[in-house]
């Protein structure tokens, strides 16, 4: 908005974090892919991001015998997703926002009424605890999966809205950095365990965030030291060490596991002036590794079709709710899809079948057949189109497997026949 | 409560409707049936509202062409529903609560916020703008669709919710009191008309409640006198003289049509002191004219279970909690696709086939096989039960006519057979 000659105001409720000491909040890790890039390039700083940032080829799976197996992500032309710390990229976004001149931030600021008939948000001072009402021509609510801006629209008519909170939580822990990593570095490494799953994110100081996902009560029955260390030392053998057993300890006794929420609502403005994106519009699970990317999209989306409609701010925000909608349902689904591919499917053989098959015909039409993987993170492709597109496949691959199946069938039969009547 | 013994006060927003003149808000009536009988008996008012209540015994079709055709809801045991007035019904409620010295009602007073951790509600007296709190064994939310409650107890961990407004909207007419009835008043009044529908409910005082319920754009395209009153010639002719035509063109020139909402959450409270029940915890479309005798059965429920655990709260409401919301889940389910049912189905040949089917075995296993209408609002049966045993009918229905198609084939296989052998 201001490289388009705006004046912004940046309302937020945490302290600055360039100053703060220690950040509080999730430190996990993100993975930055392509749809983030692109909108990242498109502010100048894609460049300095991804060199701080370590490449992930693909997903190196633990055997609870600790035995492991690779899967690449894009075999055919090795693109790879990255994985970049989270305070670390908002302060270079911070930084990226203040060399303009007409963007004022106010940190420990908080929304507290949005008055949709004034076109007025109420704002308050958390410092201070002053409350003040500010007017704009255009109010974007980029303030998470809790949105304020969010609740408030939802109580105004025709607001389509839910709220699903999945039966799995989870707790994060991490490997101390280390003379050089003790993981192969390059890969986003998972346990995956049927009903739930451990994953490792690399960072830059060799230090790695390990993430457990799991059901609420597997959590609440690991209750004593004895039983962390004992599904610890069963399951993840080969982490115990690495983690540390105090720490592993430490971390499930101390520490209640979070939630993960997935959030759809539509539209995603209320008349010509207020506008949701980001989590605050869809936030979903993470296990596509797209919340971050998607929201980027938001940014991406909103500055072509602003271009488009030469700032016609009415028509551009109605416009990007009916793009955005229908896209933002898709991911939200295929994140909560791809929980069940890494903590289940990626062991199983005819997942690795499938991908093998994909690949295959990915070197052979790179344009026409394009795995799913792909299409959302290696490209920009509409999601909603990503979901079609792999139904497209999904029949055409049934065909072919139907066919093939029939021709060998006729040959079995022709075979007997002729050996039988010889 | 007051029943059971304990000390009430009932916070209401509005106004004590008994000293008003006019009501504002809703006047639709209300279609009470089994559940909410029950409920009502259980207070000793069942009686008193069913005298000033009118028998509908089936749905009266109205054709285009001014034809009606009568379909029955319960052909074996002449069972009815009925069509009560919102005010009146609400005011016998009001008084039977007055009876209980136990029972205090605050009338113009708005809850503000609920403090889950402190077990407490702030309330407003809105004609003082006096602000207190209030702590109790047990809070009840019965604050309707838009619940303040609700609101709060959604911005909390692990609480499943979604608001879904469809795109129909509803608008009110009324044919008003006559010299006796001009339709046949013992019945639902329907205008089926597939994508849209018009109903209306006797009144005692031989007045109409006459719904439109439709698409929010073909309201919006219904402009101008012209255009309304063209459209009721063509679509609902014979009910033109009726309603009156300058009634008609003003209400649709003058007045929004209404936004319907569909609303599921899960749980029903939070911790062991905060409770919501009626559309507060179930809002639904009202194609079921199930809302009312919904809510009133999660009285008798929580009756019941306060009963079996001897007033136990914490454990009641746990429990409630968890048998509610399946059956809440399931009739509001039901309550949409109804919708289908009677601006559409209604008029099909296989939707009539089934019912004289469904009536044909009721009336011989009257036990056994209880047809879903009869089970929803003739019965106590849980919804949930309700739509389990339509499917169970569904597929034994599925597997006669596949076997009678089996057997009638077969026996004109094998005779044409003899007869080109012959």
């Amino acid at each position: 908005m201001a490289k388009r000659g705006y004046d912004v105001e940046v309302f937020e409720r945490r302290d600055d974090i360039r100053a703060a000491v220690e950040v509080k909040g999730r430190s996990i890790n993100l993975a930055l892919s392509h749809r983030g890039r692109k909108a990242l390039n498109s502010i100048g700083i894609e460049d300095d991001v991804l060199e701080s940032a370590i490449p992930m080829k693909g997903r190196l799976l633990h055997s609870a015998k600790g035995e492991l197996k690779r899967v690449v992500y894009d075999p055919t032309f090795n693109q790879c997703i990255f994985s970049v710390g989270r305070n670390y990229l908002n302060k270079k976004l911070i930084q990226a926002t203040t060399n303009f001149p007409n963007v004022k931030i106010y940190f420990n600021h908080l929304l507290t009424r949005s008055n949709f008939e004034e076109g007025s948000v109420t704002l308050i001072n958390l410092k201070t605890c002053e409350e003040f009402k500010r007017n704009a021509d255009l109010i974007i609510g980029a303030d998470g999966a809790y949105s304020k801006l969010r609740l408030a629209m939802q109580q105004t008519p025709q607001f389509q809205y839910s709220q699903q909170y999945i039966e799995h939580g989870y707790l994060e822990l991490s490997i101390r950095p280390q003379m050089g990593h003790k993981m192969e570095p390059n890969n986003l490494h998972i346990w995956p365990r049927g009903k739930f799953m451990m994953i490792a994110l690399p960072n830059q100081d060799s230090s790695w965030t390990v993430t457990i996902f799991m059901p609420f009560e597997k959590f609440e029955n690991l209750s004593t030291p004895k039983k962390v260390l004992k599904f610890f030392q069963d399951t993840f053998p080969d982490s115990v060490d690495l983690i540390g057993e105090n720490d592993i300890v430490d971390t499930f006794l101390k520490n209640r596991p979070s939630e993960l929420v997935s959030i759809k609502c539509s539209p995603y403005h209320i008349g010509g002036k207020f506008l949701i994106i980001g989590d605050a519009a869809h936030a979903m699970v993470p296990f596509y590794g797209q919340g971050m990317n998607a929201g980027f999209e938001d940014c991406s989306l909103l500055d072509d079709l602003l271009e488009k409609n030469r700032n016609d701010i009415a028509k551009t925000i109605q416009e990007y709710s009916k793009v955005r909608v229908k896209n933002a349902h898709a991911i939200c689904d295929l994140a909560m899809y791809n929980y069940v591919e890494m903590r289940d499917l990626v062991n199983r053989i005819g997942f690795q079948w499938r991908k093998s098959i994909d690949h295959l015909l990915f070197r052979s039409f790179p344009n026409k057949w394009i795995p799913l993987y792909n299409s959302v993170s290696f490209s920009t492709m509409e999601y909603n189109q990503c979901v079609c597109n792999r139904k497209w496949q999904d029949r055409v691959i049934y065909k072919i497997v139907m066919t093939i199946g029939i021709i060998i069938g006729t040959i079995v039969i022709i075979f007997f026949k002729s050996f039988i009547y010889k």
